[in-house]
């Protein structure tokens, strides 16, 4: 592999994901990874453009600023690209009026969309709602639906909690998938939509732009078919096998956040 | 097409698929299909041989067999091939230990199993027990598991109760395997070791046999593969686009089993 320096060459913004980079989160609001909150300072400190690229759908994007605050991280609403947003504007522009099987944390991000008589079914990753009976409900409407459309909030495999890996909204859009014989749209990462309209508010261009996170496919893989440049930290959801996965190779293997933000004031193009 | 009388003659030996087929599952031990109790009967008085071949997982054997008899059908356990006990098989051949995810109903097939210490997780239609905190331990034993093997009782879409369609337990296989990467061997219909046992319990060979089921794939698509014929039901989960699915054409179209037994008994070979 080639050099840091050569690797990190002309990076001018940084995307971070979330949970398992700067927090895993759990029961009591989660616990920050070791470093990550003084790392997070520091590159906002570099001249490094910096924001924050979620896939997180169980809570809404105040929820999950208070808490990272809580943790000691400096970080805002403003700065943050989650799902539920993006899936309104897609709601809005082609008229549709979702079942929504989300979390009842995330429920108020839809305040402002017609729910009634539904036409098409988002989930998000719902938690414990994701029932058998919430299933049904959203597998029933998908059935009657002559033109099925089912959106989905990322399509992650799992999570780290800090009870152990969560099976994340994936798995259950695959269930739906299959139940109804639809495709889904996925709104969040691996969507090159999603990963583009975070870097127009990054405000730098893809090469210029390197994403941080610990998912080898929605995170790095995501990122690269983007044109970014990515980073897989070895915190979170990380597994050994992910540094020999057969389609995904990361630009760089790094401990944690903090050895990435290391080797990036070092080489970026600050 | 070809006229009735070419399309079954040699047929010798009927399986019946039950649900959709014989009676549609709901509350109160759901209902009968409209002239099935009757049809059953003349095939059995026919010299056809028949048996039933199931790919419930919700209930015991025992639970099913009691619901149908009291629904009116001639039907015995010995009659019925399904998936547990053809699991119980496997498992023991094999030494594993299941984690299982399945309905309380069926737990009791199991009760020969040892079941500490698991290397696999068997699923089955587990209905309400498929909620979050059910698959997640199912999902962490597979990935906490260094070759991880899931065993799915089936992999049937949905289902038709008397209140409307409900999810099988396919959706959640297609979720498990998204989640650990993995593929699910599957013990019940359309798997064809799964029709080659219940063709060996008729005692017929596979082009004396045919297959009638409300499952255009499941059925029909499973028990021609075999080397059966198959005729799809009007009833259960039918759907009218089944007749012009893509992958599968069904040796006939009947609307109820009623007219399926019409139909042998005159062309079948008795």
């Amino acid at each position: 592999m080639a050099a840091w320096g050569e690797r990190l060459a002309g990076v001018r913004g940084v995307l971070l994901d979330i949970s398992g980079v700067l927090y895993d989160s759990g029961e009591g609001g989660g616990r920050p990874i070791a470093g990550s909150v003084e790392a997070v300072a520091r590159l906002k400190r570099s001249g490094l453009r910096v924001r924050f690229c979620t896939n997180e759908s169980q809570k809404s994007r105040g929820r999950l600023v208070g808490e990272l605050r809580r943790l000691g991280f400096d970080v805002s609403e403003a700065e943050v690209t989650a799902p539920p947003p993006a899936a309104c504007r897609l709601l809005q522009e082609r008229g549709l009026r979702p079942h929504l099987l989300v979390h009842d944390e995330v429920r108020s991000e839809f305040d402002q969309i017609d729910t009634s008589n539904p036409n098409c079914v988002v989930i998000a990753d719902a938690g414990e709602h994701f029932s058998y009976r919430n299933m049904n409900r959203a597998f029933q409407v998908l059935m009657g639906l002559a033109d099925p459309v089912l959106i989905s909030l990322g399509k992650g495999r799992y999570y780290k909690e800090t009870s152990g890996l969560m099976l994340d909204v994936g798995g259950y859009m695959k269930a739906l998938e299959y139940a109804c014989g639809v495709e889904a749209e996925v709104v969040g990462k691996p969507s090159p939509e999603f990963f583009r309209s975070a870097l127009r508010e990054l405000g730098v261009e893809a090469h210029q732009a390197v994403m941080i996170g610990d998912d080898i496919v929605g995170d790095v893989g995501g990122a690269q078919r983007c044109g970014m440049r990515a980073l897989q930290v070895r915190t979170g959801k990380f597994r050994p096998s992910d540094e020999h996965h057969p389609e995904v190779k990361a630009d760089g293997y790094v401990d944690n956040l903090a050895e990435a933000v290391d080797l990036l004031l070092l080489h970026a193009d600050k």
